[in-house]
């Protein structure tokens, strides 16, 4: 099911996302509103704003306060990609060149900075002190997450747990801020809300597994940047140690975290993962989390945001992109 | 008279302020609170907080939201420092060698988000919305400003209205919310909150047309950094401006800027700088600020607070680093 039919009972909405986002772009420092606009244009999945607007609409739905914070966690989102691009020395992403390509690492680091803010500014709009204290905490998390990931870079010896850990922080946690802030300031009981947080940390573990799947069996057309590029980070993504686990003795992760000939053992690794069970194996990984993010839904009141938010599941780990 | 002394009304509260940043870097993952360790270790004039503090004596001082908002506005600061390092390759900072020297420039970028995200939960702390608000907005200004600036590097048409918006979103919007924050958490009135804020942006400016000067006049051993950073990063401060005023022709501002012989060229505009009036007019311009901030201070209630704030702005115009 495409992304546009299980965003039906919130499309209207999300129209206003991105009325707002465009908003951002709109300052009098013209290089700065160049910078904005280009990094906030479309081409984003939105996915993190609709899980706020569907969490939001089992109670009060209250827009006043939705429409900023499903603001806030989408500039949030832009923010720690602009850093990531510019850490990893990434050319482009979504099919464009990044930020830093255009204009450089150090215009990229404050671009990212301006839209932390500029969220944060979002966060505070919605008056609730719960999500802007949660929305803080996000960001500690990610960064942290992203840390610990630059930290281990090119390090062979992680376990699961380790990789479980990182994306929990880099990933789940903005999917987990984004339907718990839904549900808070939608005043959701405490036992609606936590079913909505779980939902949103299973999903967004799902989410990155499928994202580390994809960075082996994509296209780079359809990825809209290029393919095996966690590997030529020195990240360990769960395939890769799947295939570790595969081939303990001699492998191309090993040897290209030696520095051995990279660019033929990135492929070499691409092509063993692909032509296993590997990929497989991950998928079912990924599926047990959106088993167990939809698990509790039954439990919220029965409305088009709990079917939207079942179908969702099933799109993160069928999704191409 | 040094800033022991002005700070002795809230001496006991600043030493709490070091020890919030200190449980800063006290977290489970051993790298980031290394790093953590290493930035917030001391060294620095911890103005901001005292300025929070000391504007939070006149009306209902309340410790527990000022100290949390004195610890954001030094993290604040802090971040910002962090990024800007790694922005400008910077290798030393308070004679020390800097993040990105020490851990690259990747790390310095998560870090002072992490940072930037933990200020941010230290001002939530305050549980005052207008404060949380302000923080984000101060954010915003002081990444725009940089932004500014690396837009603006090597360009040398700039004039004076540019450099003075440059050095208010940059700096001078960090002075103003923490006076404004210190303000507002102590229930002052708002005539006073005006002054209050009013005194910090003023400050600000004279803050950092000194810094500029240094940049010229003091020793690396003083500054704990090389002299000469901002002709060498392309920044066209006030001294440099006044030397590109009295020698309109051909000078070595204009020279380095048009990357002409960059270490000879610094050197000389040093020199000249040294030899001339100009460091009496810059010092002239920031005394003013600092007279504008103190201006109205005496509406105030006759407090050590008070007569703290104008000794601060003394110091700020008499210190050598």
């Amino acid at each position: 099911m495409p992304l546009s039919t299980i965003y039906q009972s919130i499309q209207e909405d999300l129209v206003k996302v991105e009325d707002e986002l465009r908003s951002v772009s709109e300052v009098d420092f013209s290089w700065l509103a160049k910078l904005l606009g280009y990094s906030l244009k479309g081409g984003g999945k939105r996915i993190r704003p609709a899980l706020t607007l569907l969490a939001g609409k089992f109670y009060n739905y209250n827009l006043s306060c939705l429409l900023p914070m499903a603001t806030a966690v989408e500039l949030l989102h832009t923010a720690t990609l602009v850093h990531d691009d510019a850490i990893d020395k990434s050319l482009v992403r979504r099919g464009r060149p990044t930020i830093n390509r255009l204009w450089g690492e150090d215009k990229a680091v404050l671009l990212g900075d301006y839209l932390f803010a500029k969220a944060g500014e979002f966060a505070a709009d919605t008056q609730n002190l719960r999500v802007i204290k949660l929305f803080g905490q996000t960001l500690m998390a990610i960064s942290s997450g992203e840390l610990n990931q630059s930290f281990s870079a090119f390090n062979l010896e992680q376990t699961r747990q380790h990789y479980f850990q990182r994306i929990s922080s880099k990933t789940a946690s903005l999917f987990s801020l984004a339907t718990d802030s839904g549900a808070i300031l939608s005043q959701a009981p405490e036992e609606s809300v936590e079913i909505l947080k779980g939902y949103g940390y299973n999903l967004g573990i799902a989410f990155q597994i499928v994202d580390d799947i994809l960075d082996f069996i994509g296209t780079e057309k359809e990825m809209g940047k290029p393919i095996g590029s966690d590997l030529a980070q020195g990240t360990l993504t769960l395939p890769a140690m799947l295939l570790m686990e595969r081939y303990p003795d001699d492998n191309p992760v090993k040897r290209l975290f030696h520095n051995e000939e990279k660019p033929k053992n990135i492929e070499l690794a691409i092509e063993l993962v692909r032509d296993s069970s590997i990929v497989q194996d991950c998928y079912r990984v990924a599926s047990d989390y959106c088993s167990k993010a939809c698990h509790n839904l039954n439990l919220l009141p029965d409305n088009a945001s709990r079917q939207a938010l079942m179908e969702l599941a099933n799109y993160v780990v069928s999704r191409k992109r």
